[in-house]
């Protein structure tokens, strides 16, 4: 029963079906929340472990013997126990890798804001009051858009295609000298779970910029967090060697949902260039990160296996979920001819993609429901959604049943939207 | 035997005398730093017990039931139960108070970097790219020079005199608008161990300003890091609204000379206007701080007095050590007519002042007997004591018969670099 095949009158008996189905759940008085990619209780529990793995004295000190528990001008960029283990579960260069603080958001502001006040090797001086331009792959994550608009600079949407940001667009964008960087999840991407195909990563290694200091600000941060199969991601540091564009990329991620959300430990990962360029400044703003957390996950992993391990676990807690949006969505949307998902693999996300001009008002339906999905538009830049097509669900904080009946409540609301809006047409 | 009344004669035989004193402790191949205020092993080890307070799963919930092991929006600003003991613990408003990451430093640097991007309530927009001076009281602490020089901002040095900086010069200074902020640490100040008089404070909030952004950043790192007896600091955020000049005060401190350093909790504190002027900039910046740390320190100290009688097991060690630098000080320099040291009653530091002309030299001759110090002018704007009359001592670190024989070697350094010079003149 596609709507698009039916009679007006047949749109009016559907939408009075809808309507009662709507007043039903509302007589439910539903209070649940989906707005936000958070791990659930049982995923945090995950982790309790690493709080106990500081004990003796000596599990203070790195394996060389230095006291995490004060400064440490050589601890600068971390811990070498983990910056060895990123290095090998994140596959970049160790020596690449600097330590941060609990948030790669964070450091990926704290960079943007460096470029902004000081400006790039063989760039031309500070950002700040030029006009500079950045690709943003669409639907895409929202803090980052708000990164770029807070410090002035404009955004030009990309479409995300189901191998990841339309490269002949980006290839075309990035002649203009404005055009200074592009900022991108190019594994399980938030929210579409798009992982970049090789094809992309490599036609953005080799791609001509005309801005000499354009970068790619690369958060990897679902580089791990598979939930069906792990999915293969070119690695972008090697590629970009291949073409001489180490320079270019920017690389972030961070244990947030690996243990815990906001008490992890991010890092990047530059070339030697880059890294010679941002000491000085970092050293100004930063003392060094804390180590104590570090070593804790350091000695609660101990190995990259014991990590993928870990990371298994979690997997299991999302694929129940994950099932359910897969479920719901095939039995209560795709008989009606509505809604795209993509069936992500991993990440946090489903991007669900209804009829034009139908995801305000599935929105609205929603909320009057009880059920609070994160804000349309929020996965634009400038939070406008050009189709007003766009929704980021986020399953992984609910049980499975609160899920369950929250995306049933979702396929009510786009149905009754859709079907209105094909009405009045 | 004041050197100043010797004659060149006697001066010569006492530089010789020196000299030798100099080979003697050349042939014992020191290692001696005390180049930054660190606590010792000692210190360390009184915060161990911070790292098993979380140990059931309530534990790492605050009081009312949020948990603390993933992002909560509404403790972006801290655990409330942190904010209330550092309220009362540094005697400010509790809602003032921001907890940051580990490091006030860090804090600071990033007040100051959104500051050039964003400008402030009441001014002219961004500081970038506009002239910006600021006031610093000198010697001051290294590190607040470095994070103004980087930004561009142009540093007018104040004289600190007993009680504080000198008030006259900076009342005539603040008339010029392009005088923005003044940078100080009130007390036990890095490093003179100054701590400001009521009559300083006073006139600091008091006084009228031509630029309607001033800003006073006020770094309390030693507010309750007495050594010998607590001393009184008034109270800026009373005194400003005294004088409706609230806004004026960025607050600033941490745990990290509590606790550990580089591993403890960061805080700032602000007027209403200002946490609603930061707070956009800041949501773009930070996912929040990690709350499972603030956790650890609440439930470590429980209670104000407790944390107190932390500090007083501190002051105990670092009394011991203070004690080494009076006494050598008192026997080494002051018979000769050399030093002022200003008797510090807390804080992590002694300021040294030589006769003029002689620091650089006597910092030389440590450094070749293996006593490092301090780079002399690191306490000065632009790394420049004008005088080339300063040193500044980190005594906490090392053990006390290592301390007492790295003082005994500057003093006898600073009383040839004296003699020499006398000799010369």
């Amino acid at each position: 029963m596609k709507y698009l095949s039916l009679t007006k009158d047949e749109l009016r008996s559907e939408i009075a079906s809808l309507s009662a189905q709507i007043e039903a759940f509302k007589a439910q008085r539903l209070n649940l929340t989906m707005a936000r990619g958070i791990p659930c209780a049982e995923q945090l529990d995950l982790s309790m472990g690493m709080n106990d793995v500081l004990a003796s004295r000596e599990d203070f000190f790195t394996a060389d013997g230095r006291d995490c528990r004060t400064y440490v001008a050589t601890l600068f960029d971390g811990v070498p126990e983990l910056r060895r283990l990123f290095a090998e579960v994140f596959e970049v260069p160790e020596e690449y890798i600097l330590i941060g603080g609990n948030s790669s958001l964070n450091m990926i502001y704290d960079t943007m804001a460096r470029i902004m006040l000081f400006g790039l090797p063989g760039g031309d001086g500070p950002w700040f009051g030029k006009k500079v331009k950045f690709l943003c792959p669409a639907p895409g994550y929202d803090r980052h858009f708000k990164i770029l608009e807070t410090l002035g600079i404009e955004m030009i949407t990309v479409n995300m295609l189901a191998d990841g940001p339309d490269m002949d667009v980006v290839e075309e964008a990035v002649k203009d000298p404005d055009v200074r960087g592009l900022i991108c999840v190019p594994k399980y991407s938030n929210p579409t779970g798009v992982v970049f195909s090789d094809e992309v990563v490599r036609r953005l290694a080799a791609m001509k910029t005309a801005a000499p200091d354009f970068r790619i600000i690369w958060d990897n941060a679902y580089a791990i967090h598979y939930v069906y199969e792990e999915q293969h991601l070119a690695n972008i540091f090697e590629l970009c060697r291949e073409y001489g564009t180490e320079d270019r990329v920017f690389y972030f991620s961070s244990t947030s949902k690996i243990t815990f959300p906001g008490n992890g430990v991010a890092f990047m990962a530059m070339s030697p260039a880059n890294t010679k360029w941002m000491m000085p400044a970092l050293k100004t703003q930063s003392i060094g990160p804390d180590k104590l957390n570090q070593l804790r996950h350091v000695k609660f992993f101990g190995t990259a296996e014991k990590m993928m391990e870990h990371m298994g676990l979690h997997a299991q807690i999302m694929r129940r979920r994950f099932d359910v949006v897969n479920e719901v969505f095939s039995q209560g949307l795709a008989p009606y001819g509505i809604g795209e998902w993509g069936n992500p693999k991993g990440g946090y996300f489903f991007s669900l993609n209804l009829p034009d001009g139908t995801a305000k008002k599935t929105f609205e339906l929603c909320g009057q429901l009880g059920v609070v999905l994160t804000d349309v538009g929020a996965t634009y830049p400038y939070g406008v959604d050009p189709r007003d097509c766009n929704l980021r669900i986020a399953p992984t904080f609910p049980k499975p049943e609160e899920l369950r009946k929250a995306m049933e409540v979702l396929c009510v609301c786009a149905r009754l939207a859709y079907a209105e809006k094909l009405l009045a047409e």
